[in-house]
């Protein structure tokens, strides 16, 4: 298919695909004469998949494009799950005082896997943290049952990586149920918090 | 305390505290002279609060407003949640066959509550919808399961909702419980899912 086409059928305005070209998130396609290329439907995938890692995940771009080298690189689903993990960690400084305090909860419930330099338990540190200096400490005393919930949850997501099988990469599939599976989960939390809510006069 | 103390104390520049005050983010200090102003400890939890929903919530400035602007007016915590889903829609027109197929399954599992004028139901169906574009339908096959851990996870929040009790406005209480406790939850479910996939050899 044309340039035209592609931005059709992605939905992708024609001066964002070449945007997103000339930075090497899509490959070029097939040159069928001077100022003419072939698109197939694997670049309206790629497309799609670019959209989605910002629009619902909420990655930058060039998030996007360090997250599509590792999943092209064939490097391992966890990799390029942490790889994703990267650029969501907040750039302001929290006190010192409020990070030790989120550091020990957090490595008392990961154990030996509680390595601050990795993204995720960085991030993991940082929210508690912030949760902290905004007076409400009291999500420590929930964290047990949250973290426990959240082994359950990603234990469907492996099942469903498997339910897609090799048909797909599985760091692609991965990826989209952890990134769109977290804009997911959030809904249905917050659809079943309204319901509580509703039912006890505490929320009212 | 002073402009200067209040900035230092809540890590936010002079210039962005300043842009907070002529946008109405913050209440105005106590005049004390013709260019001074003394600020309270309400000030910065105030400025955390909103540095907080801005990096962590992801919510832009206006959304931050909107928020705030309900939580100010007393409204219920399940209207104040509403408001700060309300911006998170993606703007993106997804396919008409897309929608329809997400927004059958969202109904499944929601049944009447499933009304798609509702940002958190819009949210989700088309959070579902960008899935069915990326070939990744086989999420649905799943969303029973979640839709049951997201209940246990909501009474979770419930009851973090009470432990905090009345010394904290509860609708201020949710709303940090859901928007800090999005991201909490999926970097718990990002380090039960690595540690999933290292132990089976398909996330290798």
């Amino acid at each position: 298919m044309r340039m035209a086409e592609l931005s059709a059928a992605s939905g992708v305005p024609v001066a964002t695909v070449k945007y997103y070209l000339r930075e090497g998130l899509l490959p070029g396609g097939r040159r069928v004469g001077p100022n003419q290329a072939d698109y197939t439907d694997g670049h309206v995938k790629r497309l799609r998949l670019v959209c989605a890692l910002r629009e619902i995940g909420g990655l930058s771009l060039a998030e996007v494009a360090d997250v599509l080298g590792a999943l092209d690189a064939g490097r391992a689903a966890r990799v390029v799950l942490g790889v994703a993990q990267d650029g969501r960690v907040s750039g302001r400084p929290v006190p010192a005082a409020a990070r030790a305090w989120a550091l020990a909860h957090v490595g008392r419930l990961l154990g030996e896997a509680a390595d601050d330099a990795d993204a995720a338990v960085a991030n993991l540190v940082t929210v508690l943290a912030v949760c902290h200096g905004l007076g409400h400490e009291a999500v420590s005393g929930r964290l047990a049952q949250y973290a426990a919930l959240a082994r359950e949850v990603a234990a469907v997501d492996a099942a469903l990586i498997d339910d897609v099988g090799p048909a797909r990469r599985p760091a692609e599939t991965a990826l989209i149920t952890t990134l769109l599976g977290e804009r997911l989960f959030a809904g249905l939390r917050h659809c079943a918090l309204v319901d509580a809510l509703g039912a006890a006069p505490a929320g009212a």
